[in-house]
């Protein structure tokens, strides 16, 4: 709305299009609440006071907050499109997410972060992205593009890139890696911060890092990284994913002094903990459950990100800011009881509004490009022992092992019996028809095979099982459906997802992807995997930054040693 | 230097040009001490270790902070040019400071900013600039310059340039005065804030005035005040200037809680104080005796201001920041020892290091466009009671009341025995020759005359006397010395300052122009005033800004009607 309209419903000369009366207000400047009403201007605050309105709604002494912001997060890992995805954060108090589009950009490189920009438009949700940095992760692996800083440098100017995306490629930086230090200083040149990514970097390389301009991290998982990191200039996103939970280990540094400079994440939120556990509210009703002030933990879901991310008109209540509110009744435990979003009411008691708008999530561009015929698993034997993946239930490192390999007529072959699979990563972007084959422990799959087109972070199609049959049953499940999820045994597709956004996103609601992932995961748990989630596990096999040992369309990666090793010893 | 090299630095790969060995480290991320090294590498700060080094110095235990920032200042206000305020202030540990030039604006519009640019380059302090957003502060004076929305556009791409300066007319702003929402909006999209002045504004008027996207306040003098403005959204500085002192009345707002968004400022500090009492370093030294906490106050000083004016390579100690650092050994009545500035020692113990770099101040415009020979105070009687300005010692408001006019021969003249002077505003700029004359009570002038080119913020010359010739000895001082401070008494001029830049500032070291003040003072002293600074209190007179009762060239103003009045009732 115009200014002089809006300093003129700030001073009460004309009335508000809503005021939000009897509400208790928190004060995210101060850390207080205040009693009083909420004066809704068109899509403003006006103020906090008693104001005349052409609606009042009575909140009965409820509390009401700025709306939650999600300071860090893939869409795509929700496996539901920008559209879909907003419509299931929304209704939890999210109002704003600042999302990496990485995922995308791996497969359709800057036609994947345009089609997440126009995406975002119309939604019922402030999408915010960071550009990503690292795309393809590694030079270890084939992805669909390969961003150089002159191809980025366009987006920067776009107010909805808010900064460079996390920067994965610590040796690139701590090496000067030019390209890497040039999208640095694109970031830098443009006024936008840069986000990091540093599981576990420490002392003078986590000082190095932070010196080449990188000033966020969402991995810590220790208390005393996070607190060497603070101390380094470094915002602290606490991140409570699906695969990641660092919540309970980051507690102990929350403190009053301490919190301006921490915020909440998600990273990765897969749809079932989505619909059942929820996402920013989750965080901070389980940060008050832990031990957190909830003014503190409220800030570090609104002022505190905002701030980070130069985003001045969200994350508080106060005049002129977008009126993004979430109400809720009990400050030791908020549940969110209804959400506005520039001050519309979208969602009430865990449900949107009827009538909200649903933005076309639009047809994405085809992303398949395997030749089904020329698939093929075997691998002769050369040596006794093979290098094996070991599987951390709940984790997205591995261990590395070796294993006597098991053979069967000169060829490697899978050994249910060890819980010893073949995986594969079968090369899906420029149709080269390489595929890189390995060794896992950890499935337990007694029969079948798992496929996924969803493959951290090139999205190559991963597949692991127990014959070369089954392999190429699940793998060609994916290509068929444009990409997606697929459990296969005896020739059979037991179950699927369609994933036809770029092989990663699928354009039906949320609820209706969680029940088929569900339907996936029993289809698992029948093959025999005691795996909470094998698909999540499966689909971080492929990332070549997180140790120890993991696996490309090029082959076995040892992480540590940031280089390729070979599958027998 | 090149982010490569910075990045070999912090990896300890090649040696740092200077460790700071053994030093108690204040980190204001956390709000915490560490012990160990800071390296420094070129201008900045390579990382906190022990690093190789070429120069080592052992602080033994002493504590390093950031360097202070003074988040409001009018550098004119010292009386020294740019390179001579960075000389006095650097000694005290203020390495950057954030001025508003709106004094020398309204003198020479915007070449006057244009001239505080070129100042600024080469300082041992980083000097940033608001862009003055009130030239002239209202209508009813004449000053030397006009800047509308389109005067400043050119401006806002300078780095240099922080924010919008402070917006006094929020009349303007409450109106919807269409220049200055354009002035605004033109901060806005260049991502730039706007800084605030709203002496008392309160309920929806204050709403109203932060609706606006005006987002900071250093004029409030009520922790209640201080507190509504927080809470509106407003980063609050706190003001300990040498006519505004608000430290006192401020100190129950600072909590950890509320104490990101606090900061310190002296807005105004005149060449004696920065001498004796110092700058920022005073601020925290006071804030911490009466009772904040140490490292509370330190960010308040330091990474506070930063984060409000987005100065991401200023106010902490980490890789990659600016070298600015303080040294000083007891943490709680800090007194700093030692400046390094962009990683150069540029000071020790309260005195410039030798062969400091002193840029020249360079040539001001002529800018006393006065007619001598037309001078004339005369005031014909035209009723029997005047309005009357009523000093308030060490406060820039004034009271208004009537008196009984002391007549002459049909004319208005000064009664020294009612402490009744003739106070005249004399216009500089035009050449209109144009006179505004009132009565004023306070400043206990038994004989002679006080005149001065610094008048805010108009900075026509004001002059108070007990007859017409004294004041015309005084002003005709003042022109003749090209503007500047003069008291004088029978025809004779008792002391002078020359002011040659603009009228305001000297190009003599602040030593040199407090000398000339203090002579100043007394002469004002031997001429019967009981003021403390009766120049200080007289350029106020003529800020028809701030109550009540006030006078420019164009007459006397009521400032809470914000209109013309007449002398005579």
């Amino acid at each position: 709305m115009p200014p002089k309209d809006l300093i003129s419903a700030a001073k009460g000369q004309h009335p508000c299009d809503l005021l939000l009366n009897h509400a208790r207000i928190v004060d995210v400047f101060s850390g207080r609440i205040v009693r009083g009403g909420v004066g809704i201007a068109d899509d403003r605050i006006a103020g906090v006071g008693e104001y005349p309105a052409r609606q009042t709604v009575d909140l009965e002494g409820r509390f009401v907050a700025p709306g939650f912001i999600d300071s860090h997060v893939h869409i795509e890992s929700s496996m539901a499109c920008v559209t879909e995805f907003a419509r299931a954060v929304v209704v939890r108090g999210t109002t704003t997410v600042v999302a990496d589009p990485h995922e995308i950009a791996n497969v359709l490189g800057t036609e994947g972060i345009r089609y997440m920009l126009e995406s975002a438009q119309g939604q019922p949700v402030n999408v915010f992205y960071t550009l990503p940095s690292c795309v393809p992760a590694t030079g270890m692996e084939t992805a669909g593009a390969r961003l150089l800083a002159a191809d980025l440098e366009e987006f920067f100017t776009d107010p909805r890139i808010v900064a460079l995306g996390e920067m994965m490629n610590y040796p690139g930086v701590l090496q000067g890696d030019p390209d890497v230090l040039e999208k640095i200083e694109a970031a830098r040149r443009h006024g936008k911060p840069v986000d990091g990514h540093a599981p576990g970097l420490s002392g003078r390389d986590l000082l190095a890092y932070v010196a080449a301009g990188i000033t966020s991290d969402h991995e810590c998982t220790t208390a005393a990284e996070a607190r060497e990191k603070l101390s380094a200039g470094m915002h602290v996103m606490i991140r409570q994913g699906t695969g990641a939970r660092n919540l309970a280990a980051l507690l102990p540094i929350v403190s009053k002094r301490s919190a301006r400079r921490l915020m909440w994440c998600t990273d990765d939120r897969h749809p079932h903990d989505l619909l059942n556990e929820g996402h920013i509210d989750s965080i901070v009703a389980a940060a008050i459950r832990g031990g957190v002030a909830p003014l503190t933990a409220i800030q570090m879901a609104t002022l505190n990100p905002a701030e980070r991310f130069g985003l001045t008109r969200l994350g508080a209540i106060a005049p002129g800011r977008q009126a993004d509110l979430v109400v809720f009744s009990d400050l030791s435990a908020p549940q969110i009881e209804a959400v506005y979003v520039r001050g519309q009411l979208v969602a009430r008691n865990g449900r949107p509004m009827p009538g909200l708008t649903k933005p076309d999530p639009g047809p994405a561009a085809p992303c398949m490009n395997v030749n089904l015929e020329a698939l093929d698993f075997a691998v002769s034997a050369s040596g006794r022992r093979v290098r094996v993946m070991e599987v951390v239930p709940d984790q997205i490192v591995t261990r590395q092992s070796t294993e006597t390999a098991p053979l069967a007529g000169g060829h490697l072959v899978s050994d249910p019996s060890r819980d010893l699979l073949k995986i594969a990563v079968v090369e899906r972007h420029t149709g080269s028809g390489r595929i890189g084959i390995g060794m896992v422990r950890g499935f337990g799959l007694q029969r079948g095979a798992l496929a996924s087109s969803v493959a951290h972070d090139s999205h190559n199609i991963i597949v692991a099982g127990v014959s070369d049959p089954d392999m190429r049953a699940a793998v060609t499940a994916v290509v068929r459906m444009g990409g997606g999820l697929a459990a296969a045994a005896g020739g059979e597709l037991l179950a699927g997802l369609p994933l036809p956004v770029a092989g990663l996103m699928s354009v039906e609601p949320v609820p209706v992807v969680s029940a088929a992932l569900d339907r996936l995961l029993r289809a698992a748990r029948g093959l025999g995997s005691p795996l909470t989630d094998p698909f999540m596990t499966l689909s971080f096999l492929a990332l070549p930054v997180i140790p120890a040992l993991k696996i490309t369309d090029l082959g076995l990666v040892d992480v540590n040693e940031f280089r390729h090793v070979a599958l027998f010893m």
